[in-house]
């Protein structure tokens, strides 16, 4: 892939690792992000944030939220900002947001520790330019329809404008597959990522299936694959989610989700690198 | 479909007629946008649109382009802008160019005829609903993998903006079509669309295809199918172009698919209403 | 593509004209094939192929029936074979029946005029070989996710075998769209086919959509794109057919496409070839 | 999903296990199979046999070909199911193998432990009807563009005709990705095939990926998913095999593989049962 410069392993042969607060991914550090689609109000963040405070390493939470309906609820702004940031530093967890429009951009790198670029906007070049040349580390979320090398060239974006910090995740793309699952999660994604790039490579199991039930078994896949970590959608009450609800999972699952990640990623390390 | 509203053929059952300069689109009015990929100096711009004006009835142009990689020509930007409106008003033609920005979308309505929000952009909402602040006709591309609710969800953003000038525009999807086109036309777009919403609906063959060689006989199509006009690649050095010159058709080549196009249009004028 | 070779414009510069019974299809002559999905008794082919009698070229109706559920009508067999060659030449119409076994192949070539391969068994490689040892033409559908070069592959499979009078058809393929259609009906197919082949290719607008009100638009659509002809479904009683009802015309509806396409047609004979 | 009667959970709750000779499926027991693509001659496939027969379970070869062009090696045929039963029984290892024909299939069933329906024939449905009708397990692949319920409602078809011992196979879907990968392999049907049914399914990441360097990575995730075995291309001369050469691990490294499965498994079974 000659396209690529600055991402690609030709460049920077080692692995990068990314730092969010004091959380580490990649280069051997895996990490767990978890939290609700959208910050719904302080009650719910800071529940959910307790709950997963020993087990998730960074807090996700939608403060602007790219909904395809105009009517549907929109996230809070820069309140809901506020509110994941009090979570986050309540229970000693680093945060993670998502953001649209270049206007919010610098409003969110003062606040929280890692700026979120949606699946929607990963073609977005203006808003990739912009998050670029902020300081604070970036997620970008794969488009559904995108190739590798899209993916990588939007990366490519955000390290020529200065910013090397860029995590990539893995969220489903678009097939034929119709009603059983929103998206097909592609893991065959993450090893041929990491063999071109340096840069960690996530998983969202949430997102790339749709449904609760499917979160665990695809999360371990992730892991097993080669993945850097996983995003998870949890809410204490999915039913009344504001969105997302029927692919989050409740805190307690989670829990339990993270102690199975975790003796699998031990069970990873101790075996040696490959065949 | 109960999720549209303002663009429904419900909340409004006849066709709505969307005026880009002196030319209609839409309600029995077909136009044909043509011109080059990019504008890339003065006498490119000036050439073609001289060479097209007494077939085509609005120029296109990109000014600010969006490139997959960052490292492929991004366009004049404002000095884009100046050339393709200096060209249009030369010649006559009203004049539509890709804004990706939001920071962009004020210059570029102060100047040009119509704003386009390219496939890419699609659901990049903050850009949605600055254009649907503005009060210049918008053309909507539709993502490579958009559903046809999400293409109408997001034209809805504008109309719930307060901008009711939306034209819709069919430039191919992601399939599986592989090595022999970029992409694969969904023309069973166009009287599904038709259907559903008041709003014009277009069909851009050339991104629709990406080969030249296979614009005319699906602009035919597109006529057929019932589609409100097309949008065309002009460039007079296709093998020249700064990009997508495999899929633009030189002048002399336009001029003759008008007149297929022309003879095609009276041709269904002339026959009643469906079957 | 290098790896067609009997059934390539290079081997064969000049169009190849496929006769079904007294009907020819390709080098300029076009045929539209209509007809139920399922013959389901005496009574509903001899009313159907009466009604089309004077409009449609080809009759068609299925004896065997390839159906996703082993619990679904899975046609009358033989017997279906009878009342479909009955119904043809009680009103002058040679008539094609799909074929799903080898053990079937023999029984139908001695009955109808064409044998059809399904979209299913397009790959079926005994089947193909099986058709291609008969003296009698076959249409011969593109999989639903078939590539351009896996279907003249297949195609090639036939000339191989001895049988060069082969029709190809676009009928639709998987992609993400969804619910508004069954599948995506790929015309780009039928210039792409008739650039790299000299066989016919015809448009099956009915499969393509599976809804019986975008069948007008997508034939019409067919025909300005190129094609040598549509295959289309037609029931007396859409709602009470075996199979296929939705995207059933009534024989009303029929004549009048046929009426609609016999006028384009003429129009586009009178047009020069291409710009 | 109404439309599955006999290989749903609802009417048989507990897992079913398949015995392949001397080797269970499903129900805990997890399986390897491997084996060459194509059987090519006594010496290669005795080779192989010996260098796996400690490390896998079942021995694949394939001596009825289905290839896309009709000028490809097509296999040994009968005696290259009389190879493989030699090579199969010399190392102790039973043995599947494809079926194309529906004539093919009681001379296979005399020969092999287990007979294979490929991707392609998945709706093939004489051939279905024909291997249900035999006392050979079945190894049914799910086609490359087919829906859960499609590939549950093939094998339905199997079990209608009287065979109940079928495995389902995961083997990668055709969608946009383009040249990286031939395929996108679903590791998200694993879980959802299991909840809608009690029949083993196992996943070929050699065919699912069409990149040996990929199997490693995709194997483990399919067991870590919940896949009952894997079905992997070995070969000694990876580089000369006369089909599927790049996908094909060497045996070292399959018994590398092997290895790495063994001690997954181990850990997965020591865990409870899920979140």
């Amino acid at each position: 892939m000659e396209s690529i410069r600055l991402v690609s392993r030709e460049y920077k042969p080692e692995d990068t690792v990314v730092t969010v607060g004091n959380v580490k991914i990649g280069g051997g550090h895996r990490a767990y992000i978890a939290g609700p689609c959208s910050v719904e109000d302080e009650g719910q963040i800071l529940e959910i944030a307790e709950l997963i405070s020993d087990c998730a390493h960074i807090l996700r939470g939608g403060a602007f939220k790219p909904r395809t309906s105009p009517y549907s609820f929109q996230g809070l702004g820069e309140e809901g900002l506020r509110l994941l940031v009090k979570a986050g530093s309540s229970f000693g967890l680093p945060v993670v947001t998502e953001v649209l429009s270049e206007a919010e951009v610098e409003l969110a790198a003062a606040h929280v520790d890692m700026l979120q670029i949606g699946a929607r906007n990963m073609q977005n070049y203006a808003l990739l330019k912009k998050v670029g040349a902020q300081s604070k580390p970036v997620l970008l979320k794969r488009g559904f329809a995108a190739t590798m090398e899209e993916l990588l060239l939007s990366a490519e974006y955000i390290l020529a404008a200065g910013n090397s910090q860029v995590v990539l995740c893995e969220r489903g793309i678009r097939t034929f597959s119709g009603s059983l699952t929103r998206f097909t999660l592609d893991l065959s994604a993450v090893p041929i990522l990491k063999q071109l790039t340096h840069l960690p490579v996530i998983v969202d199991p949430s997102h790339g299936t749709g449904r609760w039930n499917l979160v665990e078994p695809l999360a371990k896949a992730a892991l097993a694959v080669g993945a850097d970590g996983v995003m998870v959608e949890v809410h204490s009450h999915p039913q009344e989610a504001l969105s997302d609800g029927p692919q989050s999972l409740k805190p307690d699952k989670f829990r339990a989700l993270a102690a199975e990640l975790n003796a699998l990623a031990q069970f990873l390390d101790g075996r040696s690198g490959g065949i």
